[in-house]
């Protein structure tokens, strides 16, 4: 529902006035503020909308009485249903008469009033919009009515106050404060407000790359829920958090269908969708990233962890972890070590993972370690229904058709899961043969040859080492317990110089590591770039809508990357990184039905209970119980390592069979 | 041009005949033959012609008179442009009216005769076509004008007469004898008439994969014509032959914007084409085939190699050449051995082979040894030119902006190239990481999930060892002076069982080198398959035309594979591979200006000069001058090795890492 007014006073003279209020179809018009290329795939922006060749959405009704009217549209393609009303209201003293009109594509509202010195003219509209995946258009249409009777009967200003509180609840849950950088507080609250926006209606339509923003990327559903918006929510408004979760575990029957389509077991949710169905029409790019399927277990399990909230999982969530393992465990294969000693290593090949500059790969480490875990959580939750929730259990094998013995395989994949590690240069790389591949020299790159995948073939961006968007790094934030300090601050100084952040869901991944590895000054400087990445456009296409993804983020890097928390297997912990200009950062986490206010400054983190009972934490290695009425600080001896400057570009290491790796731009000579 | 005639007598009654003769444009209209799908990509059959969202042709001009109709067109987005006119004559005793019509998609021509018994009514229609890259429908309009008028001032049967006289030396030059076996014979004849038909009009639009039979591959050209039928035209048409070539050189300034576009100095071939720019639209499967510059350059090369075309070469060719090695010698890149000892090798990354199962790895072993081969010959080439042509060498320099040092640089990096080869298996692997794969187990594949291609995702194909069609072998073949005989039959063996035959390229391939190995069954095998492709439908898809680089291959299993024919670097040599049940194989060769007939016995093989002074072949070693007038027979000791059975499939054996090689066939678990 929308609620608009405008109001009008004329000054110093009678004149007349029209407004024309209208609800216009503009996907099927010419959109007036884009013209968009027709193909897909090379040399198309690929973040865009694609421009359809015929009507998208197929008028079903157009009515108008005085007071209201509506137009009512089925899709073409997917027969999902859509219908909106608008009821005008206008107040005056001024004489005016008013003109109504419906047809296909159009609602009209027309006033002409012949506008007075002094008398206030106020048009209010108020509009309600109503979609299904199938509910006929005249259902919807009556929906919409009662939608507008309501507000009829209630009057305006009741809406606006229902908001208000919703609004209010949701920044006493939610808010970051920076202390003493006003301007900084600005822009991200900015953020949080974009993800109230997106994320207010996920039960029934879930959390669109773009919200409802703009027509990027054709209004579909990434992993960007999962990673980066899910975890957000989770802490501060769970309910929103279950709500996304259920909306992909209605896609779980669709899942299923498309791994069948792929040739494999359980079910394989699709990289891009709007109903569930794969929509990537690349799968290099698309389908390849099998990894959605562990991002949702991923999200899935962080939720449960940070709620109790076992009903769900017994009765939804567990379908989901099975349904993910099963597919896990038949895209991997098992290969004797080759020593003979009987020892087997699960390997995954033919798969993309978040970086999209590599395509279709063997083993690519962030793919391997989510899958992993994927495994691990499956067996350990199959394991502890049987154990703990046995009538749930038997419901759920009877459900799935569960095999006893699925969670020992399982389990011994999970085990077993190949990890690439490179003794020569001591990092893990992206995939099995990444470093067979020439660098790219990025910093030698021209300024107007970015983004590359604009300026690029991707024949040519595939045979280097760089990186659209963090991948190893995400893993290192993601499964952060199962890597070093040291190893992570390798692998950051590896991928940091080759990763060129053409994705926007780079930045605050970079951020976080760089924060914790100890490049404070590189991981401030991600943090700006992704607080202002729509706010200052930095992308060049904030006109086809936010960026909901990286607004979530920058709420992560704000709690995980400065804050310091971590929550790996439902165990908050705190390692701040607070940045030297800051002098306190205050944010809430609700754990349990429990609101944490968390406080960071140079010398301490101080932890307060503002809703619910007792929350349990650990700072730096020491737990910390947090009781109602009981605040509690923590001394912390400055914030982890520093190291100055930003990693560079490490030609001159040797791979693995000794070659020496060199760095180039790819351009053809030019002949005189 | 076309002339068809029907004749209709009455045998025992009067009646009424009406006969409507039309040109139909029926790619607009709704084809009454095919029903097609109209999207790309996964779940669509890549090898049928896409439908089209708007119309293709744009009606320009229609007209008709009392005996001729004419229509003219522009293709909607390449701008080409065609027109198509036909003259009618009749000629009967009985009485007749007739009617003419044309309109923007018809042209008819109808006949109402009151039929006589024992009174022949013969319709006689002779249609021309006349097409073009730009010139206007009017220009083509007058051109078909000219072409009916000519016919109609010389007869028809003057036409029937000129043709007949074009076959009679068509068949004289190409002809191929297989004695004793009149089924197979036919099927032969069948085959090598096909390529009459393909390519006659090379010079003007080239060879199509399917000539002008069908709608499949939408009319465009591969490497099928340089790779497959130019070596045929070569050695029977060699005017043929340069008229195909001279078409792609017509293409080279699109080759190098292509080149430009993907970051690449020199040219680059598009794998798809039908008026020099690329149209193939999915580039792993595609543009990634950089070989294609390579296959063009070998195809140049051995036309002049048999040819002595220097002219040719010097004026044409030599751009090819050079702007092709241009290409590799940008494209790979120089890499240190890796030991310490200042050993360099060149490699070349993300690029596809002739197996388009199998997509964008790095050093596929196809798409060196072609590359190496481009290399050095450009070198070889533009050396001799500067030696040789001093004059014709400066032009070329400024025409090319040729840098002196080009060619050694090209020397040196085809003295370097990569070739993988494994020591554990003893075989070159398709790509560096091909053995990585998991293997397909085809023979327990069920019959009903072939062609691989239309039952499985392509994620899936991708994934394993499984070969769409000959790529190392096929190597073996085009540059088998580079390959023992010990190493051919370990790579045959190793591939065939892993190798589908999707694509009708391979069977030909396969014949070839079972032949030269020694699997003699399994040669003939595979050249039946070859032969009754499109005679029996094997491929189940023969309505969407002759698969003409197939028929172009029944001659060089012929001729390379059971003749035994070898022509590295211009030196035609045999080694002939008769089968046993062959009394005699028989073809024509034509070297220099001089046709040879070679007859193969199971004793012996002779050497007939039918036309021109000489030739110099050698014979399993043996250098033979055959002169006009003056047969020589040479005895064979038997026809090479003998292998029984065929190979299957090496599961078992070990991959370089050690690890065990084990086959499968992906399909998701049934769970009851």
């Amino acid at each position: 529902m929308a609620i608009m007014s405008i109001e009008i006073t004329m000054l110093d003279d009678y004149a007349p006035v029209v407004v024309s209020s209208q609800m216009l179809n503009r996907q099927d018009g010419k959109d007036e503020y884009h013209v968009r290329a027709a193909a897909m795939g090379e040399g198309v922006d690929p973040r865009q909308a694609e421009a359809f060749e015929e009507r998208v959405l197929q008028p079903q009704t157009h009515w108008a009485s005085d007071r209201r009217m509506i137009l009512g549209y089925r899709c073409t393609n997917s027969k999902m249903t859509i219908a909106v009303g608008a009821d005008h209201e206008i107040q005056t003293d001024c004489a005016y008469s008013d003109l109504v009109h419906a047809d296909e594509d159009t609602g009209k509202k027309v006033y002409r009033v012949d506008a007075e010195p002094g008398k206030p003219i106020k048009i209010t509209k108020v509009v309600s919009y109503h979609s299904s995946r199938g509910v006929p258009v005249r259902e919807l249409v009556d929906r919409c009515r009662r939608t507008l009777d309501r507000v009829r009967e209630q009057g305006v200003d009741a809406q606006f106050h229902d908001q208000r509180t919703w609004l209010d609840a949701y920044w006493e849950r939610s808010d970051v404060v920076v202390e003493g950088q006003p301007a900084l507080q600005q822009a991200i609250r900015w953020n949080l407000f974009q993800i109230a926006q997106a994320a207010a209606r996920a039960e029934q339509s879930g959390v669109p790359a773009k919200g409802v923003t703009g027509s990027g990327y054709s209004g579909h559903y990434f992993w960007d829920t999962e990673i980066y918006v899910l975890p957000f929510l989770i802490y501060t408004s769970p309910r929103m958090a279950r709500s996304a979760l259920r909306f992909r575990y209605n896609m779980l029957e669709a899942a299923r269908r498309r791994a069948a389509d792929l040739a494999q077991s359980g079910a394989l949710f699709p990289w891009r969708t709007i109903s569930g169905e794969e929509a990537s029409a690349y799968y290099a790019a698309g389908t390849a990233q099998y990894h959605i399927d562990a991002d949702v277990a991923f999200a899935l399990c962080k939720y449960v962890n940070a709620t109790d909230d076992g009903d769900f999982m017994q009765r939804e969530g567990v379908d989901i972890l099975v349904e993910t393992a099963r597919m896990w465990a038949d895209l991997g294969f098992w290969r004797d070590g080759g020593s003979g000693d009987g020892q087997r290593t699960f390997h995954i090949h033919g798969v993309t993972g978040p970086d999209e500059y590599t395509t279709v790969v063997n083993d690519n480490l962030f793919t391997n370690v989510m899958a992993r875990f994927n495994l691990e959580q499956a067996a350990r939750v199959v394991r502890g229904l049987a154990q703990d929730a046995p009538q749930a259990y038997e419901r759920m094998v009877r459900r799935l058709r569960l095999d006893p013995t699925e969670p020992d395989e399982w389990a011994a994949a999970a085990e077993a899961t190949k990890i690439p590690y490179d003794q020569a240069t001591g990092i893990n790389p992206q995939d099995s043969h990444f470093l067979d591949r020439e660098m790219w020299d990025l910093k030698n790159t021209p300024a107007d040859k970015r983004p590359l995948l604009l300026h690029f073939h991707p024949l040519v961006i595939y045979r280097f080492q760089v990186l659209k968007q963090a991948d190893v790094v995400l893993a290192l934030f993601l499964q952060g317990d199962h890597f070093s300090l040291e190893q992570k601050r390798s692998d950051f100084e590896y991928y940091d110089p080759i990763t060129t952040g053409d994705s926007t869901l780079s930045g605050v991944v970079q951020s976080i590591i760089a924060a914790e590895v100890g490049y404070r000054e590189l991981a401030l400087r991600y943090f700006h770039s992704s607080l202002y990445v729509d706010l200052a456009d930095l992308h060049g296409n904030a006109s086809d809508g936010v960026h909901v993804a990286s607004t979530a983020g920058v709420w992560a890097a704000l709690v995980y990357g400065f804050g310091g928390m971590r929550d790996y297997n439902g165990v908050i912990t705190f390692d701040p990184r607070l940045p030297a200009s800051w002098p306190r950062l205050q944010f809430k986490i609700t754990l349990r039905d429990t609101r944490l206010r968390v406080e960071v400054t140079a010398t301490a983190i101080m932890f307060t209970v503002e809703e619910g009972d007792e929350a349990v934490v650990s700072v730096r290695g020491d737990q910390v119980r947090v009781l109602a009425g009981e605040p509690v600080s923590v001394a912390l001896a400055g914030q982890g390592p520093e190291i100055t400057g930003i990693p560079t570009l490490q030609a001159g290491e040797r791979r693995p069979d000794g070659t020496l790796i060199t760095a180039s731009v790819p351009q053809p000579a030019v002949r005189r």
